[in-house]
Parts: structure tokens; sequence; C-alpha cells
């Protein structure tokens, strides 16, 4: 999995931090997640092809989540997009967006679906060959949801050691993935187990933003590869943390802990803070493995 | 009066130039023309104190003109503003912002006054002491208004020669401005033609984005001191331009010379030409008085 940053600040975009935005790439496949004002000027950037954008989800309908999705799509459109657009968001988000298509008479030429979320459990929104996603229910001041990306278990790998010793044909190999024994010509059967070796482990990764302390989260990521959880604020602000329902350093890293998670990556800083070191130092005193968002960093896992 | 181009590119923002916004800046008044995606960021750079702002103009509801408004709006309330905030915009502009406001239950702590403008004749919008704002209906797919800054006659200066000549108070510098006489102790009468200087001549700006060729344009901006017109377009595109109701360099050039304005600034130009020099050569056919806007560039006059 391939996590872009592309913007992680909160609230306000400033020159050089914007508003939240995110692309994983599982596998060929890529998702945006959130799209923050300026979202498409930060997919440039990175020179990333707007046309393997299929899937957008977006968490909540907050200003700095969504604001830059109208203009994704009508460059989509200005560019000649043909292919499919589907978005996943809270209920609402199609009615913002068709109204102002309406208003400026700009009715894509490709299609979008919505998928309007209102369920307060978790469910599985999208599936692939290779991966599904998840809703993480999220405690904010508005309905709002995180995203879990499971890959699914992968084939088996042929060894190829084996191939020569058994003279085992390419037509064979994708049964041998899907884990079935190979028949030889005089009948003889060799274990699967023999020629082939086992697949990757499925990689896991959540977006949990934006959401205050919530215990509720550890039982759906419970030993995720990676969390990326927002800590808007710093202990000093613990105060308004919960007032506005946002998560400090220590609240992100404690669900770290309990959810058993492997890395964390913190994010949605309050532009408050000029040294982000704070939140590393903040967070590592409940959990080892942290790391800190920023515009353009990219994480390999 | 300053002019600073916020953005100046048509229908797609790209890295290093965005979509039309600009400032007009009118003695202590701040006027914003125009907001596409990322507008609030170029405020930023240019250093422009948010709260200055407390007009906003419209032209249109195609995206490349508006879609910044609701960041900008909702960084106003992030950042604790209180004063009110006037935008003037086609009708559907309330419809639009205060649907986003809804959803995201983060209703201004200031006030929002909508002016939604229906007519098609040009019309006076705004008045304050020094100026006047009116319409200058456009000819576009959708309904779309320029806008004319006229600065209002300015008071008449004082002649500082003659203050110590005739020992004038400063009390008397108010009536003095306005043009009426002076009357001394001895109740001699003395002509204010004599002890002041005629004021500034009143300056006036033109903003026609977006718009075909349109000759009834002509008799609402003849003589203004500047022009910003836009030439999405060059010739060899001309079909092109009348197709989406757009002006070519040409068509803008031929508008400024019919309406005998004295300086003409270029702008929303397509992200298909290489060389905006070609602009220039096309227009200075016809008009002389060129220039090119772009991204932050100030124009005094």
């Amino acid at each position: 999995m391939k996590l872009t940053i592309l913007g992680c600040n909160s609230g306000v975009p400033r020159e050089n931090s914007q508003t939240t935005s995110q692309i994983i790439e599982i596998g060929n496949s890529l998702f945006l997640i959130d799209c923050g004002e300026g979202t498409q000027n930060q997919i440039r950037k990175q020179k990333i092809k707007f046309s393997r954008i299929k899937q957008v989800f977006i968490s909540h309908l907050h200003g700095d989540h969504f604001f830059g999705l109208i203009g994704l799509i009508s460059s989509f459109r200005l560019l000649g997009r043909t292919s499919n657009l589907d978005i996943y968001g809270p209920k609402g988000i199609k009615e913002i967006i068709t109204l102002q298509l309406k208003y400026s008479q700009s009715w894509t030429n490709y299609q979008i679906t919505f998928h309007e979320l209102s369920s307060l459990e978790s469910e599985l929104i999208y599936e692939n060959d290779f991966i599904r996603v998840f809703t993480i229910p999220l405690k904010h001041r508005i309905y709002t949801n995180g995203f879990l990306f499971k890959e699914k278990k992968g084939l088996r790998k042929i060894n190829i050691d084996m191939v020569n010793k058994y003279n085992i044909s390419t037509s064979d190999f994708e049964n041998l993935k899907k884990g079935k024994d190979l028949i030889l010509d005089d009948e003889n059967i060799i274990n699967n187990e023999l020629i082939t070796l086992p697949p990757s482990k499925p990689m896991s990764y959540a977006f949990c933003s934006d959401t205050s302390y919530h215990e509720d989260l550890v039982d759906i990521i419970t030993g995720v590869d990676v969390l990326y959880h927002e800590s808007t604020f710093l202990n000093i602000h613990q105060e308004l943390a919960k007032l506005t329902k946002h998560s400090t350093a220590s609240d992100a890293a404690k669900i770290a802990k309990k959810s058993k998670i492997k890395n964390l990556i913190l994010g949605h800083f309050s532009a408050r803070y000029r040294d982000k070191k704070d939140f590393l130092n903040e967070a590592r005193v409940h959990f080892e493995n942290v790391e800190l968002a920023e515009d353009g960093k990219i994480f390999i896992f």
C-alpha cells in the first residue's frame, strides 16, 4: 500500500499546508479520501493522473474535508473524462454537488454515482477483487465516518524451483495459485504446499478523521497495519478538543495502543501549533511507532 | 485605484495559475471580484488582511468564478470574523452557500447579506461616499454580469499656500473642500476657487468576464480608465470562442477601441496556449494600450 498525504491541516488552508485529503494506492487501484479546497492542485503536484481516481470517500461535510470536491468534478469534465466516478459520503453530498452543477449548467459527461451513507454501524461499502472498504463510525459534531481498507487474502505464489522439477505448465498456474493440488500426467498428485509459497500477508489501513476520543473504534480497527488518526490538539488544549469533538495526540496514541495496530500516523493539526514535534512527543508516551503526516509525504507499507 | 490579479486562468486551476479572482482597491475600500477555488490562499500570498474584504462581487455561477467562495466564508468564521459581509451575485448563490453551511452545521457568527442579481439591464448595486458600482450585463452561456467601479467626483483640495495668506482655520477645511466660499472675520468673501485646487479626476474600472463579443458593452463602459476584458481564445480558435460564448484577444481589443477606454487588461486565458504574448500581438492590431493579467500582478492607475 502507498499512502500519499495531499493535505493534513485542520480548518483553514494555509499557503503550504492544505486541508484534509489523501490518496491510498492498493495494487493498481487508487482511492481518494476526503477532498479539501485545492485538492486538485495537490494531486497535480504529485503527478497523479486524474483518470486513475475512480472512487472518492468523503468522511463528513465540514468544509475542510470536501470543499475541493466540486472543483475536482468540474475539472474532470473540462479535461474530457468519460469513465464513471463513485462518491461515498454522508447524506447531503449529492444535493450539494448537483445544486452547483445545476446552476452552472455544467452537467458532467461522465456518470457520477453517489453512495450516501447514514448508518451508525460499520458497513461494507466497496469491494473489488483485491480489497474491501468498510466505514468506521466516528464521534464528531456532525455525522462522520472513517474508512477501513482491508486487502483480501492474496493468491499463493508459484515456487519457481518446483516449476522445473515437476515440469509444470503455465496453464496450471492459476489453479495452483488458488491452492489446488497438481495432477501429473501419470496421475500422481503433488500436494499444493510442496510447489507453492504462502500469499503475502494482506495489509490494512484505517483512516479516522475527524473524531473525539472514541473507544468504539478499537473493535473495528484492531490489528490494522497503519492507522491515520486525527490529532487536532495537544494536551494543553484538551478541553477544547472535548468541546469541538476532536482528539489530542495522546488520545490518538491511546486508541492506537488499545487497538494493537502497528503504525500510527497523526494528522489534522490545528494551525495554532508551530512545532509539530510536540505531537510526536505526546503520542510516544503511549505508543512508540508514530509518524507525522505532512503535505506531499508518502508512506509505503 | 489598485488592481491585484489573484487568478486569471479559465476553467481549470493549474499549479501556478489560478482561476478568476481579483481585488480592486479604491481609497480605503477593497472589493473582491470573483472567487475561484483557492482564492483564500491567493489573498494570503498577497498579504491582504481578510478583514478588509467586506463586499464580494460574483460575475456568474461557473465554478472557475466562485468555487472558492464557500471556503473563504468558512475561513472568515474560523478566524473569528464579526463584521458583515455583502455578496453580490446571480440568483442561486444564496442557495448554494446556505445549503453547504446547513449540512456542515457551521453557521457564520457574522452576518452575510446576499444581494441576488437577475436584471438584464445595467443597474447601480453598491454605493459609498467615494464610489458607485454598476452591473455590466454580459453575454455568456449562463446569466453573467461584469462590474463597473466609478469613483465619485472627489472633494476640492485646499491650496496650502493660501492657508497662511488668509490665515484659514482647519475648521473651515471641510466646507472649502465641498466648494463653499470663505467668509473672513471682516465679512469679506474669498471665492473658493482662489483658495482650493480642483479635485483629482475620478477614475473608473470595468471588469468584463466571461462574455462573447458583445457591442452592448460599449455604451456602459465608454471612456473608462481601465477595462479588464476576458480573452479566453486566440483567433485560430474563433469558432470555439463563438460556440462557448467567450472572446478572442481581437474581440476584446475591438470592444476597447469602440469604447474609447484608456487601458485594456486581457485575462481568463485558456490553458491550451503556452505563450501568452500571442494575446498581446493579436490585441495590438486593434488597440495599443494592452497588458496581460498574471497571477500576483498589480496594476496601479
